[in-house]
């Protein structure tokens, strides 16, 4: 207690898709998922907890915030203060090297960061299994980010049993994201109000469920086997499901905009030139191709050729979470 | 017998879609369909045998066809000539008034003025029912543009039992499609090959037959009610659920581009303004705007101020098969 903890937590981007909760309250999925930490997107986050402050306090990227992202920083804090017995409000600043709400899971990071910060801060001692299970609380793909490198959120039944841990944290494979941004923009339906309506209204939600075990065991074999070529071609499948599952909601929603289709269409082209490139697109229109190192330079100019006003970052296999 | 006979025929767009044959050689489809026939596209087609000709001859649009066009007519008129017990080859004169093979369904008007002009002219005298089963041989959209108005066609398992019937021949519903061509190039995947790959690996394709069963009978429910909105919504489910198979077939295939996706956003938006439209999609990248005639101007002025160099043409309910 007293003492300010700083934690730092990278994105991961789900390869098996996340969409859907069967206990909204405690955030447990309809299905397992499975995910890549990067390196490149992360949050940094200290902790701080005052006898005399007379609520929480949060600054995010040095502005303070008074809104409702103070309101789920708080409600989660209080989960900390009840497992750690404590009362006092805490000073959170948190910086933030993700561009905010485009699909690109800054809230991943983010809830990761929180929870290591805040629990140490509070004078816990979690484990890891015990950290993804906190971080669960605040978004579901913060579970993840505890670990590097390949992990996988096993869905669970409750609190104790649904968590994420790792399937490989030292990635042996060359693999990386190139996230193709092409819209920062905040998306227009969050990713909790999307799927809880594509849960409740979409035709194919059972399939899909059924459908992702089994696309999570053949990943897993991808990832033992170092097959980049299944791998790519499963999360491609698997992101394309997911978001099908969003086109059948009555009504029907996508956060697809046309440049997702024509980054899309490109990718098949880059595949018919024996450029083995995949994409995986979340709750923005925002698009990451799956790829090798050895063709960085001829994907990234064909995005840049075609989308001059594109930001094309790379990012490689990243690590868990740390303490600075 | 050698007297030339010209029928037009229709195109129709399907509200309730077509996607996936359980009998490819006798075009039974997985499914029934509903479709409304427009006014403003159609195909005029005459048909003259004649045993002075060593071969069927084809002119489309005023050009001879030697291609895979003129093989598949005359796959086609090996039926009529069994059915009537003559031997002749025949001269083919069609025009045809809708843009081809840009998803404006050229094949279903195409398929039924020729079922109708050389069944006639071979000396048939096929009743309605009959000419669809014809029609139906040859594309299996073209079943349905024997008649006017909204169409059924009924699945059947065999070829007697697979045939169009008029579910309302005169629309009373103020009904239209307004017919976005952004890209009038031929398709990438041909229809008959997509829905086949469609049918062999989406995950979601069993649930789909099911689901287009429900669908069918609120769509019949939405045209006895003259309920536009009901039709509307459930055509464009419908659509997205079809053009979702795509999108989860391994490899994924799409008929989308970047402006299918803008328009369909475009859609929605005017949605939230109030204005009833409503969008389907079929083997192409063109979107059919369904809406009502008093929404005409502010639906069109909204797709030229965004698309500028868009084709926008309006079709009303169109007549079923006629003799010129």
């Amino acid at each position: 207690m007293n003492k300010a903890v700083t934690a730092r937590a990278h994105t991961n981007i789900a390869l098996i898709k996340y969409w859907g909760k069967k206990n909204s309250e405690l955030i447990i999925p309809t299905t397992s998922s499975l995910s890549l930490t990067l390196d490149k997107f992360y949050t940094d986050t200290t902790v701080f907890f005052d006898d005399q402050l007379e609520q929480d306090e949060l600054f995010l990227n040095n502005t303070m915030i008074k809104n409702k992202a103070l309101t789920k920083t708080s409600e989660f804090l209080d989960l900390v203060r009840q497992m750690a017995g404590i009362k006092a409000y805490a000073n959170i600043t948190s910086v933030n090297h993700v561009p905010t709400a485009a699909g690109l899971a800054s809230s991943a990071s983010g809830f990761a960061a929180l929870a290591a910060a805040s629990s140490k801060a509070a004078g816990l001692d979690l484990n890891r299994k015990d950290l993804s299970r906190l971080a669960r609380r605040g978004s579901g793909s913060a579970s993840r980010s505890i670990f590097g490198g390949f992990t996988e959120w096993i869905a669970g039944e409750d609190d104790l049993t649904s968590y994420a841990h790792p399937i490989q944290e030292n990635v042996t494979m060359d693999i990386q994201m190139l996230t193709v941004v092409l819209d920062g923009s905040p998306k227009k339906i969050g990713s909790r109000q999307g799927m809880q309506h594509a849960i409740a209204t979409s035709p194919f939600y059972d399939t899909w469920v059924a459908e992702s075990a089994v696309d999570l065991v053949a990943m897993k074999h991808a990832i033992t086997n170092n097959d980049f070529q299944a791998l790519g071609e499963l999360a491609e499948h698997n992101a394309l499901q997911m978001h099908s599952l969003n086109f059948t909601a009555k009504p029907a929603f996508t956060y697809f905009n046309g440049d997702t289709l024509n980054i899309l269409n490109l990718i098949q082209d880059l595949r018919h030139q024996g450029i083995q490139a995949y994409a995986t697109m979340d709750a923005g229109p925002n698009v990451k191709i799956i790829s090798q190192s050895a063709d960085t330079q001829i994907i990234s100019n064909a995005i840049k050729n075609n989308f001059p006003s594109a930001l094309v970052e790379i990012a490689k296999p990243g690590p868990g979470i740390s303490y600075l």
